[in-house]
């Protein structure tokens, strides 16, 4: 299945093709208050719209579609089977992806996970296992066993990465003068396949990393030149960004990214309010650590000649219900 | 200041060019699940997303406007005041229009609008009056008194309602193949602005109307043909609709507009509740009167052969904290 695939801006763009008609090229919007909040002209690329909602289904698809396009043709055609452990963005683009590719999905996701995602993943037909995030390997090893699931990560696969490359190839296209983009960074399929885009077309464009401060372990990676795993699983109102970066996108970010921001949950959630308020747009709070990102000081310090900047919003599957206790501080 | 001013094709062209470059032509969006409970295809037109949070920016902006032209040069200029009446989205459209131009507003809240829609008005640097909705009268009457002020009416001045037909120009461009446009009616300023519109340049489009159940006067109106007035201000949650309709755009409702739907408060509920988690706007209970009219039973009856339907989505301004609260069925 080609894990150990390269991805490069030709695998991207493959993607893209495959991508074509099934994905939503997602609009850019922008808002008056956030660029004098932030002194600078932002273009919020609205990933929140996607398909599954959140950009999880791009890589999904493209995985999905690859899978299947290359399982040979046997004489008794066997039913297809995917596995992959989400914090629940992935669970439902994978789902989704599964289901319309006519593939059984079988997804892993926290107890904790919010019932929203759960929620989508099952209106999608997959078979969901909450587990223990800690029981997650032996859950899908059992998957693997019972099933002969083929096991598709939601970060570290390339067919994953090159699918979340087709982001930068629209942002180059959507952002006139683009100066930087900056994007929330869990496993870091996103930033590994966007930079790999920018970097290869436009190398002058800056690329930046949004993560929580409790979960900062890409920014550590980055500052130190080796890639730190996470010891425990940090608590932060991002849920979706509390694993750390892998092997196969440590090695895409090292080279491609220029700088790695940390945000608090309480300037996460400042910014969820923003975009709520002002921008009128359901983000989930993972969504919006980009934005945190560059209303900070320290933004403000380590980007100040960046005038046009693409903040992806990654995402907007958010409990409705849990609204202000996410939102209290 | 021609309040008698006729409304016709020719004021609402005039108003464009006012608000061209001032105004945001807003997006139209689409959602496919939307699409298979209503058993059509839905073109949303996002007024959440314009300026000041609804749409009442548009006519707002148009009255002050033609205003601030329409004053003869004094010896000495005076300082310009004008006053409003709102639930909150006028005010908040009407201290911007009046921001913009030097002009100095006053507006008369209710005692339990939204928090959110009287920070903005604040904002804004309007001068804020809340009164009980029964002294609205009485208290306008002492800012016109003690300051000059100019009233301009939310729903029933002609320039305002100019101003909210430029959206039925812009939908005429944006969606193809129309076949009806539904939007919520409170005081029925954009509902005779954008009839007229639509059955000037294409009448062959039904224009339908949308309202709560427990504030029926349009549907009751346009049935017997003669207009109803409030006596009593209902409850709902569609804060913005409690309005009965005005002498002035009942004139035009009677002449363009095809049917008026009333919807429950849960069906107000559960349409908010599919914006936000599938679509990922956040657009008001008010806002979403006419999505939850084109998924009810009777839209289905009534309106059977429209295929390509056009929804306005009003507004976007609600109080997050409030939110379990307002979705609670």
């Amino acid at each position: 299945m080609g894990t150990n695939r390269e991805v490069n801006l030709e695998t991207i763009k493959e993607a893209a093709c495959t991508l074509s008609g099934h994905v939503i090229e997602t609009p850019i919007q922008t808002c008056e208050t956030l660029d004098l909040l932030a002194g600078r002209r932002l273009f919020f690329k609205c990933e929140n719209f996607q398909r599954s909602g959140s950009f999880k289904f791009r890589g999904a698809f493209n995985a999905v579609s690859r899978l299947v396009s290359s399982n040979p043709n046997e004489p008794i055609k066997r039913q297809l089977h995917v596995v992959g452990c989400s914090s629940g963005n992935y669970a439902c683009g994978l789902a989704l992806a599964a289901k319309h590719h006519g593939v059984t999905a079988h997804v892993i996701m926290p107890n904790n996970c919010p019932e929203c995602k759960k929620q989508t993943v099952l209106s999608y037909g997959a078979n969901l296992l909450q587990r223990e995030q800690k029981d997650f390997i032996p859950a899908r090893k059992q998957v693997e066993d019972l099933t002969g699931a083929v096991f598709i990560s939601s970060s570290q696969h390339p067919d994953v990465i090159s699918g979340q490359g087709t982001m930068g190839l629209e942002l180059l296209q959507q952002v006139p003068d683009l100066d930087a983009v900056i994007m929330p960074v869990g496993g870091g399929g996103m930033l590994a396949g966007v930079s790999m885009v920018i970097k290869s077309i436009c190398p002058e464009v800056r690329v930046y990393g949004a993560e929580p401060e409790v979960a900062n372990q890409a920014a550590l990676s980055l500052q130190t030149g080796e890639r730190r795993a996470f010891s425990h699983f940090p608590r932060s109102i991002a849920d979706g960004l509390v694993c750390g970066i892998g092997e196969v996108t440590w090695a895409y970010i090292r080279d491609n990214v220029d700088d790695i921001f940390t945000v608090s949950e309480d300037e996460i959630k400042n910014a969820m309010r923003l975009v709520w308020e002002r921008m009128k747009l359901v983000v989930e709070p993972s969504g919006v650590v980009g934005v945190a990102a560059v209303l900070c000081d320290s933004f403000k310090a380590r980007a100040g000649g960046c005038k046009n900047v693409a903040v992806i919003l990654s995402g907007g599957n958010v409990d409705l219900q849990k609204l202000p206790e996410i939102l209290k501080m």
